[in-house]
């Protein structure tokens, strides 16, 4: 492997209120996951957010999330039907491709946001109705998965392009996905750490689980954070770690 | 003239409320102005709406409002620049775009809704905002004016396709604007009187005023209402007259 | 027993979208449960319910839901901490409060609605939760509750007074929760059956569950619905059958 | 005179986002101005910012807005009945008195926010209507108006407490009000100038315009902010610069 993308999510202001430091992270990732409104994000941001973007070489992708701004999209939410979920997702995926298309730039890929991530990998069939909003809204979208879990088998069944993601920051259990984030040690706090693990995990193509299982993963993505310094801090060294084994950080998909 | 186009708002209902028999007036009109979430309307009701839209053969818009849901986009919100209106009004239409996507129709026009119908119609630069919104969406995309207004002007600065709109249930004053709703006599209540007036604008393309002024303009779409049942009488009073003298009705535009 | 309380949900509308038959229904029940705008109801409707209660002598309630305008209140929300949840509903009976105080009326009971509804009849943490916002916002606030479940349980805990609660319309299981809306039979529309279970169920002071069991409880009120014509029906015959068989329709506690 | 209230904004952000430094302001200010969700603030901010109050002998008000989170109640919206509006505040004040309630405070003042907060300073039907809310819910409150303009008319006339107020950071026209944040100088940047020209404002009891006309008034409350770093050491040098004068910094009214 001879290149990766790193992403992260941005645009998670709200009118008046500011959330990380966009700027300093689209300098930083190849791919940018942007807030579309729903759990966070508006049309200033998301337009602003893809402009520089587009000045910095950066790839774009809708974050879509529950329509839950007060909790931020991390609230599970109950009682919708895959059918419904679908448009909600159709929804805030045009948003965004329209607020793109004013700056210029244009949407690659969506990766849903919080709890509706995390639900997308316990449950194929939200997993499935993600993909077939993006495929009804437009098939050539990739649609970010994490690999060996639902998600990944919905965007193969549904014959969508898929970028596998594997977190830096995150430990993993033995079915591949993340531990939770209440149990100790899951997660990483040291950068070069971190970045040591990305880097392994890059060149193997694989994860390793907490109980030293090795899991055989195709990985195209990295996702880091950008919430605070030492968050920033740690994706700076993911991508000169990376940079310097020789692997280089580029999006999974040009516009 | 041999045909004329027909439209009306709709998807206005939101969540588990509903409003208007959007069933009824489809049968009716030939373009449907569909609520974007932000005054009314959700992605559930903006796709069941394209869906029975693409069923009758009925033309699709993006009817974009303010964001007041609860004051149903008709209340006047200032304190926005131009350039963050353009933002919300590109949002609302992406998001459209992708409701109608899933439902395999396709959005062929853009109609300004509530106070910010009435604003453009004020205010050209808030009519070119609008405007520019469109275009950078998609040139293609139809904006609804009004003729002789300042819509109608930043239409055509920008070079947008338009279709020019009359009302068949308001009198005009004689800058070819809508006489105050507070006006006496300014909202006409009989079907029979309402569809005589828009046969005649339709066949002489003018527009006769409260001072008896009479307007020349181009017509290409005429604004029914269905609101109620009374609206919904009047709306097929209007096709009836208008096709018994032999006037097609017909979108403006073919998806 | 020669007196018993009869409450429905109301002022369920939002801007300008209407729900139900207030009006009807402020005819025929003692008490109102009020929407406090999170999953519907708004100030204005606040303030017009608790007025045409107080002109018919009907007792009204804050009836607070998740912060969930779109889906009614009825999809489950997992994720805020008690501490949390807390807050929120004390915001909302403040409000109710308030806009009832402006109405010349007072609140004199809560009641929690939809999923929130459900969840503290299954969650002791949340049933507190509830009971200590009622405590903390005014002690003397009656809180309705299912009998033999965890909200009574609450209620009695923390010493508040409460007002144990049937539905005409549902049926029960061994456990004295109702069953699921999904179970064949669980809603009975028959209103005759209805009111004739009702009048039993307050003369004998039990409740018998599907499998034919028979539970003690103390019944305070009965829930009855107004969301559509064959409901007020049902809601209308409960009352009479009540009171031909000498059992008064008061609320629990009056202003 | 020998003490005046110091008050400022507070509790302004809203679910995952923050904003300014209220602990830093709380120790500075006798009074807070706490908003109450509609335009900023959630019910968890609004419950810690009164709890915090409580902890520092900080006299607390309720901040109502406009419902209009993304615009942070700066926008003016206009097609509310004044009866509408006046619900509006009533809901706002009471969810406030409840989540004090549950912090074991209480309300004292009422502040309106924002666009909210001009708007009743030119226009003595609003400045009723926010009044008639206050007086509905508790006429014990204490309306915080403008010396010489329709708040203190509208406050006067319903026989509600008054605090007058002058702000520490804004010049004044003749006519009493603030002179346009748009015009060169409206707003003063110099802290110990600010104090200097609060100290004057509240010896003298009157206020200097831009003119140079001094206008005779009765002074209550000073705002400050706390909006950013420069802002807050601006409320301290205030502070400072008045005990040091021998003014204390008092609540206009205690719990």
């Amino acid at each position: 492997m001879t290149s990766v993308d790193l992403n992260s999510d941005m645009g998670e202001g709200f009118g008046p209120w500011k959330m990380g430091d966009d700027e300093a992270m689209l300098s930083i990732v190849s791919s940018a996951n942007i807030a579309c409104g729903w759990h966070a994000g508006d049309p200033i941001i998301m337009h602003r957010t893809a402009e520089i973007a587009k000045a910095k070489g950066v790839a774009i992708g809708a974050h879509p999330g529950f329509g839950d701004l007060w909790g931020f999209g991390r609230r599970t939410i109950r009682g919708d039907s895959m059918a419904d979920l679908e448009k909600q997702m159709a929804y805030q995926i045009g948003a965004m491709q329209a607020c793109a298309a004013l700056a210029g730039h244009k949407v690659t890929h969506v990766k849903a946001h919080g709890a509706l991530g995390n639900m997308i990998n316990d449950d194929e069939d939200m997993a499935m109705a993600i993909g077939r909003a993006i495929k009804g809204v437009d098939a050539s979208l990739v649609y970010v998965v994490m690999p060996t879990l639902p998600s990944e088998r919905a965007a193969a069944k549904l014959g969508l392009p898929m970028a596998r993601e594997v977190f830096a920051d995150r430990t993993y259990d033995d079915s591949g996905n993340l531990t939770s984030r209440k149990t100790e040690g899951a997660i990483i706090h040291d950068a070069v750490h971190a970045a040591e693990r990305v880097l392994r995990m890059v060149q193997d193509q694989e994860v390793t689980t907490v109980t030293g299982k090795r899991l055989k993963v195709a990985i195209d993505t990295i996702c880091v954070h950008g919430d605070n310094p030492a968050a920033i801090a740690m994706a700076r060294t993911v991508r000169e770690t990376l940079e310097a084994a020789g692997v280089a950080i580029r999006p999974f998909r040009t516009a």
